[in-house]
């Protein structure tokens, strides 16, 4: 857990509240927080949710692990703790797009429960979804579209998920995708169902 | 300058592009940072700014010193290398805020010229815009809010901007607010007035 070190600063209301911006947007602000094993789908179904989700007008933003991984989190490896710190960064930062009125679709491995939950911590009940993207490993193995899992087995990686790093599964996702047998678009389908079942689609 | 440490990335470009948000929005995107002494008048003058730009449907972030510092960035000080770090980290922030379709507005003292320029050479042409709020420090210090100043000059507070630390003015801002004479109101139409010039604001 990060100790907070500046000392001496107040929290600033600002002017425009967060509720004035989803007026402004017209929808609820959620983060569909996608986790799994590399390989597992989690970027291309957010992508493909969060296309469905701007057609019907809806103002959304994605996080992507390699996308944040060259710019916010540039600095953090894959040990444990920089894991841990990418993870709460990205967090901090899905908080600030939901204040900012956007529905934050993230996509990162994410394998540590405890990481997960203090993200969690951050919002208020209801705007948090944790969506398993659950592909088993020799599902991921075997599609390995990077050849990132070969390095691993061969020893060319360290601390990979899966081989030499572990993935904790979550135990009360909001949404579990069935990502060994449907694809892509179903799995999309699946979520926008879902969004739908919490009222979050209207825009 | 942080150092990449992730390899094995690559970026992946979103189905939703930057373009395809600023159309949903309606309007152009760009940073406005704010920078001065502490209690120059940042946070004020750019909540003043966002307010005004909101009325006009123009969907706006504010990115704000001490708020971040109570998330993202609670693990960083105020030595050197974490004020360097806690404005690299903003930068990016506001990177994906633009890259999201919005105008993003931040509020930071961020008082050393090569942090400011490392900010600015993530952006386009364009799309960054240096506001100095310029008071002086005898103006600052006279005001001091929060009672930091005082602080500071009786050694209770180390690393402070204009007393132990030093504040390296922009050479050539986009705008310089004279913070000095105007008042809060004045500054911000300044700010409306530079920005109509730009042709930011249709929304």
């Amino acid at each position: 857990m990060a100790e907070q070190k500046a000392t001496n600063i107040t929290w600033h209301d600002h002017r425009v509240s967060s509720a004035d911006r989803q007026t402004l947007n017209g929808h609820k602000v959620a983060v569909l927080w996608f986790t799994g094993l590399s390989a597992a789908g989690k970027s291309t179904v957010a992508n493909t949710v969060d296309h469905k989700l701007h057609a019907r007008g809806i103002h959304t933003y994605i996080l992507d692990g390699d996308n944040i991984r060259m710019g916010l989190n540039k600095n953090l490896g894959f040990n444990d703790a920089d894991r841990t710190e990418n993870i709460r960064r990205i967090g901090e930062v899905a908080k600030l797009f939901s204040d900012a009125g956007l529905i934050a679709l993230t996509a990162f491995i994410s394998p540590f429960k405890a990481d997960r939950d203090q993200v969690r911590s951050l919002f208020k009940n209801g705007e948090f979804h944790e969506i398993y993207v659950n592909a088993s490993l020799e599902t991921c193995e075997k599609r390995d579209p990077k050849g990132l899992y070969k390095k691993a087995r061969a020893g060319e990686m360290k601390n990979f998920t899966g081989i030499d790093s572990p993935y904790e599964a979550p135990e009360n996702p909001e949404l579990v995708l069935d990502a060994n047998t449907r694809s892509i678009d179903e799995l999309a389908d699946d979520v926008i169902a879902y969004l739908a079942s919490k009222g979050l689609l209207s825009a």
